[in-house]
């Protein structure tokens, strides 16, 4: 991803192996600090796993794979550095898959590199499909943050947008900002700024009101997608899609092949994170609500497939009953 | 509405005249601090209606009319009274109504008491009219603050789920926060704490998760409504009446007649408030953005009527032809 430093414009990686430790951009100090970290022990990644530096599940993944390839480098027994990687946080599943398919390496740090150029070309592959749905001056909303912050480089929503834009296209950006985090306010508009893309935060409340009147396409990133084509992702996701059908705005979603769940029958199944009430009554450390008030805070939401147009995958745009073909004919 | 002070409950309303002088709850300062203001002059009336200490198309009516009220004490001219009054905000058709039929009164201070009293006896009777839909233990979503302090007293939304508890039933309310504002969380959520009734505040994002669950009926208020049935309310709620209607939960908007504009067709005519993006670049005076971005902040949206289940109004629960009858006959 593009990112304006003070003089110069450099060309950078969520996270990335350099001089035998790992690098990464700390995410919990953007967008108003752009710090780069050095990361020289599994410990050290698993704390920086934990308390967010690094987030967004495949990027959780490169990761996990760097942390393997710290505690090889360092000598460390290689079960043990699992464990200590694996308990850091406990939903993502590209973690996991990471750091079990380091493993059965010889050389990890240079496995770890391939893990990660995987998911940047799957990404980039992903927005060079996408690219095409993004017409010139197009108006298009996005959700919380599917950006190459979550997934090493590119992103799955904003890759498309990205290559768009790279390519001569101006589209204009409608960014939700994505509460109770706001993701969207603080990373996704961080990323279309550095990229010089234009854009404009609204409340996650507006988005109705520019469906119905300049949105022309939706793209967002998807957590878990179901066999039927259901979808979980950040919660709000199902609002902005029930009304972009409403409106006869296109929705697509944009996610690897590999977030598909083909032994997954439909959304029903899909188990949904309820954090803590205090990300909704606590805005930057001000409690927002009388102390009278609790709260209720679902992180996700399934979207049934009925509203999705296409999924913008590696292997092109694909229906929910294409993707059911495509997973069969890969199984077979 | 009933307030629980340090060593009490007081009953209050949002504005009155006392002493030569108008007071009004600092709706600013909720939920945190309880504060009265007095307001002596219609410039400060004019002050206090664009900065938001009063808030509510009929609280801001009501405001209108004591800003007349001490425009004719202090001895200014009604007529430019009324245009400062006018120029605050331009969205609730209250204000122009309270102001205009102050101009052809001798008495403005006793006929701005006798508005803000026919406000509080409107809400109350929308209260007993509306409650007869909130059954034992339903679980209600509503949006922004449709209550007491938006209406002088008893409120349009939150008037039936008030009735409905002070005669015993026990209904459950998710509250939308309402970004960029967060007058639910604020202010509904105060409301609801200091009445006794039991809620949880969710985001905005978190509606639709909800509305497919667990949602039973939606009532929300109007700031202005058309001849058709069409209707603004804070920004958000178009999402949510196309989400209810989709998942079949009954959508009531509570409000009286006088809400309704006969001459308006459509909701097409609405002019939208656009207010100032720092409202959503910042939170308790943070910046939450990248300096590079910029936001978009319209403040209203509208609503189709066929959304609509029902107007809850003092005059019985109408659906937009029985309105459209009824402000015929009226006018006959």
């Amino acid at each position: 991803m593009r990112v304006k430093t003070e003089n110069d414009v450099v060309d950078i990686r969520a996270i990335w192996w350099e001089n035998d430790s790992a690098r990464a951009i700390d995410q919990r100090r953007l967008p108003h600090d752009f710090e780069v970290v050095t990361i020289s022990t599994h410990d050290q990644m698993a704390e920086a796993i934990s308390n967010m530096t690094v987030r967004g599940a495949p990027t959780i993944g490169a990761a996990g794979a760097y942390g393997m390839a710290l505690a090889q480098k360092n000598g460390v027994d290689l079960d043990d550095a699992a464990s200590a990687l694996r308990a850091t946080r406990p939903t993502a599943n590209d973690l996991f898959h990471a750091i079990d398919a380091m493993l059965s390496e010889d050389d990890v740090r240079r496995a770890a590199d391939s893990y990660a150029d995987m998911i940047v070309a799957q990404c980039e592959r992903i927005g060079k499909v996408g690219a095409d749905l993004i017409d010139n001056e197009m108006k298009v909303l996005t959700h919380c943050n599917a950006g190459a912050l979550a997934t090493v480089d590119f992103g799955t929503a904003l890759a498309p947008i990205r290559v768009a834009h790279r390519s001569g296209k101006k589209p204009f950006i409608f960014i939700d900002e994505t509460r109770p985090r706001l993701q969207g306010a603080k990373l996704t508009a961080w990323e279309l700024a550095n990229e010089g893309i234009e854009h404009a935060i609204i409340t996650d409340n507006a988005a109705g009101y520019y469906l119905k009147s300049e949105v022309e396409i939706v793209v967002v990133g998807a957590d878990r997608i179901a066999a039927n084509g259901d979808f979980a992702n950040k919660i709000g996701t199902y609002e902005k899609a029930v009304v972009a059908k409403e409106n006869g705005v296109p929705f697509y979603v944009a996610a690897p092949i590999s977030t598909f769940d083909p032994f997954m029958a439909s959304g029903d199944a899909i188990v949904i994170e309820q954090r803590t009430p205090n990300e909704v009554l606590f805005i930057n450390s001000f409690r927002v609500a009388a102390d009278g008030s609790r709260a209720l805070n679902p992180s996700f939401d399934v979207t049934p497939a009925k509203f999705v147009t296409g999924f913008i995958t590696e292997q092109g745009v694909l229906s929910a009953d294409d993707l059911k073909g495509y997973i069969a004919g890969q199984e077979k």
